[in-house]
Order: C-alpha cells, then sequence, then structure tokens
C-alpha cells in the first residue's frame, strides 16, 4: 500500500526521514505530504519540496487530512504525541514513532488504541530502543520458536559515553559537562544519568521478549551519578568495566530460567571480555540470551539523526509492503519480582582500623549475604580507605540490607555503593 | 495463510525445526505434514506425530502433493537440493532452506525461478548464514534508505574454533583433530578450512548488501591452513587477533565507497578491540558499515540443531503471516576487483644475516608496497627466523608479485605468507 505520510515534527530526526526518503529510497511507496512543526519560521536543516509536501503548524491539519494514511511521530514528549498517535491510530492511520518514553508509560493505552483502531494499522517503533540497532523487528520475529531467558542492554549512549570518559580517569564532574558541551546531554541531565531512558527502553524490550508489560514504577532504577575512579580501579582489578545497563531476566528458582522477571536498570561490573564491555563511545547493544541461541548480541549507534532516521525508514517500507507484524507480542501472565539477584560489588569507605573486616562479615551474615572477595587498592590516606566486597549471588533487598548495616558502624564515612556484577559469558 | 509443510531432510536440523514447530510455536498457521528422509528405517532424533505427520523416503510424495504449500530444504548438498528448490517454486510452494552453497552457486537459477513461480511464493533463507544470526532479515530490511560500504563477517565456527585454539599455543594439525573430535569439523574439513564455506556465505551477504550477484570464481579465497603459531605471535604484539573474515567492501578511487566492489576471504590480522576481535569459540558475527549508521554487528551463534533450526521457523512464521519480504535486492550495476586493497601483514622466513632489510625493501620498492614496520620477536635459531612486514595500504597483486619477489632471495626459505591487516574501528 502506497504510504502518503504526515510527520509531525520537523527537528533533527524528521529531517534525516524526509532527506532519506526522498533521496535514498525515492519510491512510489512511500511519500512524505505533509510536515507539522511547531514554529514555520525557523530556519530549517532541510529543504522540503513544495510541489510534493506542505509545511504547518497545525497538528490536525495532519490528524484530519484523510488522504494521509500514515503518521511519523518524532516529536517526542508524552503529553501532546500520546494525544497525535492515539488519534492517528483512533483515525486507522498507521503510526510510526520513536518515542520511548511514551510507549513505556502509556502502553496498555497505545495497545487498547491499536486493537480497536479501524483497518487494523500498523504501530511501528523500531527507532525507539537503541537508534540504529534493529532489536525490535529481532524480538518481534526471531525468537517465536524460542524461550528468552535474559534481554540486557546498553540501550543509552550519553552515559556510555560518560562512562567510557571515566574509566579513561575523568571525574563525572568533568565528563558531564564535557557531555553537554557535545551536545549528548541535555542541559537537565536527570534522564540519562539516573537512569529513566534506559528504564522506559528496558521495558520495551521485556514486554517483547515475555510479553509482559512492566509498569516503569516496578523498575529498580540506579544511574551512573555515585560511580566513582574509585570504582573503576577496581573494576579493573576485577577484569571488568562499568556499564549502565537495563536487564529483563527469569531468575532462576529451580536452576532453570523458570522464576519471576526482574526488570531493574543498574550500573553494572562487566567482564571486559564481555560483549557488553566492549562498546565504546556513545554506542549502543542488546544481548539476549534464549534456549535456542545461547547469547546473541547486536551492536550500533544508539543514537543520532541518520541512525534513528534509518530505523524509521525501514519500518515505513515494511509498512508499505504489507510485511510490518504486531507491534507486540501475546500478553503473557509472569511473576514479576523487583528484588532481582545477582552477584554484587559493594563499595565501602572508612577510616582505616582494627577489626574492620570482622563487622563487615557481621553485617553480611546478618543481612544473609555470602562474601566471596574483599579486594583493598593501595591506601594512600589511612583516614581515607575505599574497599571493595564482592557477594555470591545475593537478592538486591539483601545487600542493600547490608549497605544499611554497614552505614551503621562507626569507622564508616560514607553511605555503602553497590552494582551487580554481570556473569561472564559461557 | 496456514502453511502446510513438507520437510525435505530429517536430520539434526530438521529435528530440531520438528521439534520447535510443534513443541515451541504450536500454532495453526505452520503444521509439518510430510517428511522425506532418505532411509525410513534409520533411528531419529525426534519423535514424529503420525496424527499430523507422515514420513516419505520419495521426494516428489512432497513435491507433486498439492495440499503441501511450503517446502523446507534441509538435505543439504547442491545436486538433489538445487531440483527439490526449483521443483517446489515451479509449483509455487513457499520454499525455506538452510543451503547456503546452492543458494550461492546457482543465483541467478534460483532469483529465475522465483520470479516466474506461479503465485508468488516466498524464497526464505535466514538459516543460510551465520545460523541464529538474524543477518538475512536485517539485510533485507534494514538498509534500505542506507548506503552500505562494507560488510564483513566469521561465517565459519569450526575455522573461529580452531583460530581461538592456536590463539592459546596448540598447532593448527592438534586443533584441526579436536574439532573434527568434537564433531564441529568433517572428516574432509576442506570446505571450513580453505574457506570455501565462508565464500558462499559472503556471496550472499554481498548480494544483499549491494544488489550484485558474485560469482564464487571471483572471490579470492585464502583458507587457514598456512595460518602458524608464528602469525600469532606477532598478532599479539601487533594488538591483534587472527580471524577468517568473508569482505564485501567498496573500495575508495575518490577517499569515499564509491569504487568497485571487492570480495575476499582470508585470515585476517583483526584488532582486538574490533568487535570481530572478541568472537570466541564456534561464535559468528556480522559487522555492516554504512552511511547513516556507521557501524553495526551481529553476533550469536553460527550453527547448531537449535540457531539453525529457529532461524528457519523464523522464515516460517513470517510467511505464515504475510510478512515475508522479497528475497533479493534489486539488482544493481556494480564494478567487481578481485584485486582486493588493504593494508598487509608478511611474515618471511630466512636464515639471519646481512643485508636482508635492503633486499625485502627491493622488493617491496619493484611491487610498488610501501612499508609500514618491520617486526622481529626473539631469535632463537638463526637459521629458521620469521620476521614480519607490515604495508600501507597495497593491492592484493602488489603483495602477491612482492611475496614473488622475495621467494627468490637466496635467503628466504619458505614461501612467504601474507594476511590482510582489518582497519581499526572509528
Amino acid at each position: 500500500m502506497a504510504l502518503r505520510i504526515g510527520m509531525i515534527g520537523g527537528g533533527t530526526v524528521g529531517g534525516g526521514v524526509y532527506d532519506l526518503l526522498t533521496r535514498r529510497v525515492s519510491s512510489p511507496l512511500a511519500t512524505v505530504s505533509k510536515i507539522c512543526v511547531r514554529d514555520l519560521t525557523k530556519p530549517r536543516s532541510f529543504t522540503v519540496d513544495p510541489q510534493t509536501c506542505t509545511m504547518t503548524d497545525k497538528i490536525d491539519d495532519v490528524l484530519n487530512d484523510d488522504t494521509l494514511n500514515c503518521v511519523v511521530e518524532v516529536m517526542g514528549g508524552t503529553g501532546i504525541a500520546k494525544d497525535v498517535v492515539l488519534r492517528a491510530l483512533g483515525k486507522g492511520k498507521h503510526v510510526v514513532t520513536a518515542n520511548k518514553a511514551l510507549i513505556a508509560e502509556h502502553l496498555p493505552e497505545i495497545q487498547a488504541a491499536i486493537s480497536s483502531a479501524p483497518g487494523g494499522p500498523s504501530f511501528a517503533y523500531e527507532a525507539a530502543v537503541c537508534g540504529g540497532i534493529p532489536i525490535i523487528n529481532t524480538l518481534q520475529t526471531c525468537y517465536e520458536g524460542d524461550v528468552v531467558t535474559s534481554v540486557m542492554g546498553i540501550c543509552n549512549g550519553t552515559t556510555n559515553f560518560m562512562l567510557c570518559k571515566m574509566e579513561g580517569g575523568e571525574d563525572y564532574g568533568e565528563v558531564l559537562k564535557e557531555a553537554q558541551d557535545l551536545g549528548f546531554a541535555e542541559a537537565d541531565p536527570t534522564a540519562d544519568v539516573e537512569g529513566h531512558d534506559v528504564r522506559a527502553k528496558i521495558s520495551i524490550l521485556a514486554k517483547l521478549a515475555y510479553g509482559v508489560t512492566v509498569p516503569i514504577s516496578a523498575i529498580p532504577t540506579k544511574g551512573i551519578s555515585s560511580v566513582t575512579s574509585v570504582d573503576f580501579e577496581y573494576a579493573k582489578s576485577m577484569g571488568c568495566t562499568i556499564k549502565l545497563i537495563g536487564t529483563a531476566a527469569r531468575t532462576s528458582e529451580h536452576g532453570e530460567h523458570d522464576g519471576p522477571l526482574s526488570v531493574y536498570v543498574a550500573p553494572k561490573m562487566v567482564p571486559i571480555t564481555h560483549v557488553m564491555g566492549g562498546i565504546g563511545g556513545a554506542g549502543n547493544a542488546v544481548a539476549v540470551t534464549s534456549e535456542n541461541m545461547g547469547m546473541a548480541a547486536y551492536t550500533g549507534p544508539g543514537a543520532g539523526r541518520y541512525p534513528t532516521a534509518n530505523s524509521i525508514v525501514a519500518d515505513v517500507m515494511r509498512i508499505a509492503r504489507g510485511n510490518q507484524g504486531e507491534a507486540f507480542p501475546k500478553s503473557a501472565e509472569l511473576e514479576l519480582s523487583t528484588d532481582y539477584e545477582s552477584a554484587f560489588y559493594i563499595r565501602i569507605s572508612i577510616s582505616d582500623g582494627l577489626g574492620i573486616i570482622k563487622s563487615v562479615g557481621a553485617c553480611a551474615e546478618k543481612s544473609g549475604v555470602s562474601i566471596s572477595q574483599i579486594l583493598q587498592n593501595t591506601i594512600s590516606d589511612r583516614e581515607a580507605v575505599d574497599f571493595c566486597v564482592t557477594t555470591e549471588v545475593a537478592l538486591l533487598s539483601q545487600v542493600k540490607m547490608m549497605c544499611e548495616e554497614l552505614k551503621g558502624l562507626s569507622f564508616v564515612k560514607k553511605e555503602p555503593s553497590y552494582m551487580p556484577i554481570q556473569e561472564k559469558p559461557e
């Protein structure tokens, strides 16, 4: 079916979509016929052919235009964008969006709108998670005969860029400023550095992998603002690096991955030999472990004009050719656990003295945590020593309890900091 | 459209397909109704439900059965299998195959059969390249608005397993025997170790990425049988490892990737920081570099019952849902070059003496090759010294000429061995 597209949003990504569809694809199957922007007088990074495409600043000019059968939403946000997407579906128009926050926060409403939409339009969102990596399509079409046991992703280029810089020795404050100067990080970087962006994305990946809607409020989320250069020193001595990772994994109640589903976001100690450990700069990666395949990993650019536009164009052309499948898998019943299990790394800041290990051991025992290793780098100041404990597999709640106990000890000078440790790949 | 499937072949992969479709997918959209095997009396690794599926040893029982609308070909080979595929298409049946050799060797005939097939059946072959990695679907659907500049793949698990073992210090002969004992390598390992398997696969990937049919006879192909432990020593000192890689890249005549297409197979020096350098064991990987995306890489299991069956099942379900696109892209005109360009590593075995570098330099100059580095590990026997030369970007023909020149020198004791060096990722 030839698509006549109304695009809402004419910024960086929108310009990329227009450019690729006109200059590269140039197919009668997909024409951008109307573009809605906030301010018609603002200079644009792309030139529209007035013979084939009109500009407007009224969303209704797109939504009420019955000659348009596809809406590409690249305005962002969860307010007006939600209205746009639901109304477009309500009019039976195909919708293509890059809006992960919208999908993560309003999944049930969007699913309801899709299933009641007249004519059964497609809803496609390849660009919403890991910009240029075709992970949505892959999870939609390649795992039907398989059982996914875990999905983990580096889904935020900004924080990966920052962590790579910190690994090189820079401080959190420095690299944040650098990321902002380069335009990677927003003036208000909260969504990136506190893990909210990753949380939205891992909830979408969990839906695709397990058929379960995971409310973002049920996802324990820790960002990178507490990561320090000391953590990178210990990471190095453990053969690891630190990555901000969204994880959605079945727990192993009976030795197999048959327990409740845990979805969480946290900076993780990742072995440098793990595919996730090698992702540099603003790159993204998703690793899917499944019964048929073992681990498969998909890596590529996570954001940027052309990677994101490329995924939107792929969605558009699949719809135009009638090859786009269902947006979401059949709903499954699966218990959710917010208390995930992992081996953990715990950094403890102390003033040095006698009897410390005994006291730490007592805190661990009381919390039901089994200690694996205790590491201490060279001490330069006995009043400010950071050492670390690694644990056997424990529950998040146990580790949090242990950190609370540790906080109460007289020689502990700061709130202890914890991170899960990623298992080595098989 | 509900598929009634006739499967030709009931071995490891066929059993996996039957198992996944009955046990996991269990959808009325896809039923294996008939299986053709060579020997009906042979014990099988899977049990067929006689209520829904009959076994036969006659291919015509499948091909002439008008109630079957899909043939899954998992018998392998390029003789009978070719006949099966062409006749099935001729009868308008969808075809799903894992047979890379068949596709690579008979692509024009298969394309002709697809385009003249009544009813426009699908032809799907996700399992033919890199078993469990969805690289076929990805190249078919994710790069339409993009321009691919290079595709490179570790597409043969057996040789990757062998090279990883050799990196650990074992000899070629030892690891070949080990691979054979483990069932990775055939009794006649030629197709794997001489690169013929990779050659078939890279010709298919080149077709998908560039729209060009590359006859396998036009693909310079070098296997791993000349790789030695000395090469791994030099690789290590260069921050590299050695991987058998199929490459299909546009050459850079004008500083952009706008020159002829080079497709070749060779063991390559690969930086360990490159995604290809980290692929262990029998793993596979494909890295696609394109104008929109930069580099994206897809890694996973390359072979085995369930990874391969999983890809076949994904094809089957896409066809059943009407979501399978065209098998091959529009044909493109693109000049082919069999004389690829790369920086090279050349290992030279000599008896040590004076004036060697001067003579080697003269050979390089005569061949138009510019030398980058000369490396020599610690010498234990002056009569049997291996040293290596790395070159600036040169043509294969120049490097071959240089090796011929070197062979004529009195102090050179063996045929010099060369390998292209993979550029570092950006």
